[in-house]
């Protein structure tokens, strides 16, 4: 994989630094292309690698939307922190039905690896954020210093980083963050149906996995997670999140709230808006343990 | 115009404040239905009225790019400021060529009174902002002081911010500053063919009127005028900007370094990444006037 060369497709100066949008022929998601975003701070330089912390988005968003309307890029800047952005899921795979729902498939590739033979070639995107894009991008002598990864992202984005932080063994990221994330998706319509669709094991090889929720209650190392949600989110109030059931799961394992942090914020709905009003509490969490 | 009701389409809350669209029949644009987007400010009361800061967006926008994209929310809550984003243009006037070109007729109002037959019933932003919003907003009892307003915007809409606030013989906005404006848009391609569709005049009505380096050489009064642009931008380098050209004209007429500032930013772009770069300190600037 990491012979995989970078092009460049766009630059956009932003608060003294970089947001440079590369292409490249992804081995993870079947050798298709795959597009990401990646912020670099001003004090990124060919001498200095800065660490980075990764953002997850949500159903139906692109590589694209975090970077433009999250609000993270001046704090990241002021921070000395560079952000990558992955899109959500593999681009044209061709899979029968990928491009049928808004919630599976294209733009809702839940940050796992398909086990289903139908999305097992193209539909892997744990490989793709853990292992494919810090080998393209060292591979490229981009200064980022994989060894002071974060992770954090929304909704679907936010199971993503939570999942990949809880079940990495390697202790890839230092911290995570999420706004408004699926916790507990074996137990909702959106986890139930990606599992079912990705998964040969359906709902309980999800579980097993994938799951927040679940990763949590086995966990027994130190942790450093903060997630936010709003009361007026709709996918709150119809249950697809259920941050309720992570925060009793960590509590019940002995997380306190130094080590899990669940805030509920009255009113407050699913949208960017929600994002960018929290933007820099998270990069200011993350920014605590990407500098120590 | 004033016993126009609104309707709130949606509802955000943003930076303990709210994000709200509205749409009503504009009679200024000929009875078609105008959506704007206002933030209120959490000390936005029944009992307090707050100043309000009008962002004009620019070509192909809408009433949300500003509202997503332009980082002015998290600054203008903490300034206590609203911010009104109109739409950039009528929509389904059902001109024939209306919607043939990205920079002109739907999505390209220019913020002027049309006054060729076939454009003068519905293109008329410049009545809509000037004289409507404010009223069917008062007539709604939204908490919106309009003797204390400034206006920004981006492009077509910098232009639209510097006449405005320039022709405005009742000293309407306390402010003006732009983003990478059309400065002077009877010498530059996307202004010509402006003017030309709208006027009957054509570019010489259009350079009595709505251009801003012709209005700045004229003008005898204090101003407070705010200019950013980037080096790297496009549409500066193919001269479709032109603010050597207005800062130019404002030095020949005695304003200095404190009534009109000009700045240019090495190697940044067109794009909202510019903007929300320097987006505080243009709704700190406004400030100064705003809450004077």
């Amino acid at each position: 994989m990491s012979d995989a060369v970078l092009h460049k497709v766009s630059s956009n100066k932003a608060f003294e630094g970089e947001l440079i949008k590369y292409k490249f022929k992804s081995a993870a998601l079947g050798g298709l292309d795959a597009h990401f975003n990646l912020y670099l701070p001003a004090n990124a330089t060919d001498n200095t690698k800065v660490p980075v912390l990764v953002y997850l988005a949500g159903l139906t968003c692109t590589e694209d939307n975090g970077a433009q309307k999250g609000s993270f890029l001046g704090v990241a800047s002021s921070q000395g922190i560079a952000i990558l952005f992955p899109d959500t899921s593999p681009r044209g795979a061709g899979v029968p039905g990928e491009d049928d729902d808004w919630d599976f498939g294209t733009g809702a590739g839940f940050y796992l690896n398909a086990t289903k033979p139908e999305y097992a070639t193209h539909y892997n995107m744990l490989t793709h954020i853990t292992l494919e894009l810090p080998q393209v991008i060292e591979a490229a002598r981009l200064p980022i210093d994989f060894k002071r990864q974060s992770i954090f992202g929304h909704s679907m984005g936010g199971h993503g980083a939570l999942t990949l932080y809880l079940a990495s063994k390697t202790k890839q990221y230092r911290s995570a963050s999420a706004f408004s994330p699926i916790c507990n998706p074996s137990k909702c319509p959106w986890g139930e149906k990606a599992f079912r669709g990705y998964l040969q094991g359906g709902v309980e090889e999800g579980m097993q996995q994938y799951d927040a929720t679940e990763l949590i209650s086995k966990s027994k190392e130190p942790v450093h997670i903060l997630i936010d949600y709003g009361t007026g989110d709709n996918f709150y109030k119809q249950g697809q999140l259920l941050p309720e059931n992570f925060l009793k799961a960590a509590r019940d394992v002995g997380y306190d709230e130094v080590q899990v942090r669940v805030r509920s914020h009255d009113a407050y709905d699913h949208s960017y808006y929600f994002i960018s009003t929290f933007a820099s509490d998270h990069i200011h969490f993350h920014a605590n343990f990407l500098k120590a």
